[in-house]
């Protein structure tokens, strides 16, 4: 039987949270963080190939990161790599998505592309497909688990009209992390009930006492018809922008036609645009060791402790007097580290920072400031 | 008029205190540590110029550092590198160093060099020297001022039969010098009272306020004659060893009998075996802007500091929150530190150290425990 899931990776982060290891040329996603030989998108794309074909992920990125993500994922072909021309949010960029999605499927089912201006017609029970939206630099440690869950939410999505976004289940009230509340009852698949933002940490507690909200976790699931619905419900715009250019997806005018129409929709995420607006959005609460790694803090959450609870991620370390540290230099080299508590050490190709972990969103300041002093030389 | 003075520079130490920036491979002396294009070795050959033709400075070292110092000082020819064999102290090295002296005179003055056994007159006044002795990686300030002082106590040691070492006037109780105990009196050059230890912080304080103190430079200055005879008194095994040598110096028996001789030398310091028990030593007031670098902190008191106290060398760096810290790294990286005080922050080749300043004596147990844990490879 033919395959008709899809996967839709977003790869345009710039992640200036974790410079100077990641830089404006090699984000986050990009790194390999634990030194295992993998970057965290290889380790994506690699967490999906046994529920969907490689054929059918989607990595949509900034155009500069092209090359990259065809030298890591060398058996991808360019045509598979959706490039925004410019940062519009999630919104538009899950738009792109899913109208390339459906040049494919007409083509895969009919054999041919559209013509000019030709209509498609998205309630053609063929061209349906499930698809499943994830971000390229998050961390899941427990591969079985996730596989399991992502199968079930496919199926699901594949027979019901909703939209499905993926809850993970809180294990501490964590702060940097939006919530979402599910509707009373039993099971691990219930309908939404409200969407929030990142709480404070008395809300936090209370959020993860309550036992009715989920970390969420920006992984989502649906069919094409009904996000292409939903969409058109809600955001009205970047939907009609789209479907002017349906027909040529897929073909050599794809490129062109986002190049004219992509920078001029309106940035916006997928959570506001849509996820909060819809007219049925279910939760799947799920449990399998992940962290969207967005902080140094996360990171050092994570990783394996030495007694002193120091975190040495690919270099040498040598502690005195020093506990509570994360320390990154590029494999080979030796920090040693004398009367240092909580910090992040972090060097990478001629930056070093050195800051305590509970000061760590300064680093945007500080990424700003050396792009101000050293006009990008660091960045 | 024929110019009979000579420079001899001492170049064989390891210099752990500067780890990581200092490694075996690369000592203090043969760094650049103020990004001036210069490495202390360099700024004290420059130093010496004007005063000693270029063909009387020799350098002693180990072997090891010989064509490095080739490289750094490219119009010094081989013979003027004399290599020890093994750590001996200053002692030794020095007797080497007046040895090769004397037949460096010796073929100056009668044109061939001495046949094998046959004994120079240390009494004859053609073959007398001058000679100053100094560290290669200390750092003067005032040029003009060393030249200045330099050339005075070149001009008395010609005349006087005494040994001269040339005193610091001390601007703080530093507990890392030794000190000098002047004899009572008004001019700046008088005779040596007593040669002390390094004094703890309350007997520090005393010497500097008793007026009567210098700091111990390890700058010597005296004539040939002089210093072979307080050899032969205080000194006797070495000097007897070394005479069976003369004949050799110069020619091609030197290195072999060096290799055979000079690991049998005991391991003495010429302040102990010869300064401190000589007949007649003055010392000369001086006062040109003198460090010896001995340490990260005298490294920091020297250098130009920002606002906060900061000391930034070679690097970039940007500092928030953070006050009298001294940060090297390489050149064009950047550091970025928060909420760091009084810290060296220092890396080189591999090897980043993060280590209070009041820490420091503590570096020389990092290299130690580098060495075992990682066999050499970040010594």
């Amino acid at each position: 039987m033919k395959n008709n899931n899809y996967c839709v990776i977003m790869a345009g982060g710039i992640g200036s949270r974790f410079w100077p290891f990641s830089r404006n040329s090699r984000p986050k996603q990009f790194l390999d963080f634990f030194g295992t030989g993998k970057s965290l998108l290889q380790m994506t794309v690699d967490r999906f190939r046994p529920l969907v074909p490689i054929e059918h992920i989607l990595i949509v990125t900034n155009v500069i990161y092209k090359d990259l993500i065809l030298e890591q994922i060398p058996d991808m072909n360019g045509s598979q790599v959706l490039c925004e021309p410019a940062r519009r949010n999630t919104a538009p960029c899950i738009a792109y998505a899913i109208a390339h999605i459906k040049g494919l499927a007409y083509q895969e089912v009919y054999g041919r592309h559209l013509q000019e201006g030709e209509q498609v017609d998205w309630d053609d029970e063929k061209l349906n497909a499930n698809i499943v939206v994830a971000p390229s630099d998050h961390l899941i440690l427990q591969e079985d688990e996730f596989r399991r869950v992502i199968g079930e939410g496919l199926d699901f999505v594949s027979k019901n009209d909703t939209l499905l976004t993926l809850g993970m289940k809180p294990t501490r009230p964590e702060t940097g992390y939006g919530y979402i509340q599910m509707m009373p009852g039993e099971s691990s698949l219930r309908k939404v009930k409200t969407f929030t933002e990142k709480p404070n940490a008395d809300l936090a507690k209370v959020f993860v006492e309550s036992g009715e909200f989920l970390w969420n976790s920006g992984i989502f699931l649906w069919n094409l018809r009904t996000i292409r619905h939903e969409f058109l419900s809600n955001l009205p715009e970047i939907a009609q922008a789209f479907a002017r250019g349906e027909w040529c997806m897929g073909t050599e005018k794809e490129e062109d036609f986002i190049q004219q129409m992509f920078p001029t929709c309106p940035n916006i995420s997928i959570d506001y645009g849509v996820m909060e607006k819809a007219k049925s959005v279910h939760v799947m609460m799920a449990d399998f060791g992940w962290s969207d790694l967005g902080t140094w803090g996360s990171l050092y959450d994570l990783s394996e402790k030495d007694a002193e609870q120091n975190v040495t991620l690919k270099c040498n370390a040598a502690y005195y007097d020093s506990k509570g540290n994360i320390v990154a230099l590029p494999e080979g080299h030796l920090a040693v580290l004398r009367g240092m508590q909580d910090m992040i050490v972090a060097e990478s190709d001629g930056v070093l920072l050195i800051c305590p972990k509970s000061e760590e969103q300064q680093i945007r300041q500080f990424v700003s400031d050396a792009e101000t002093n050293y006009g990008g030389k660091f960045n």
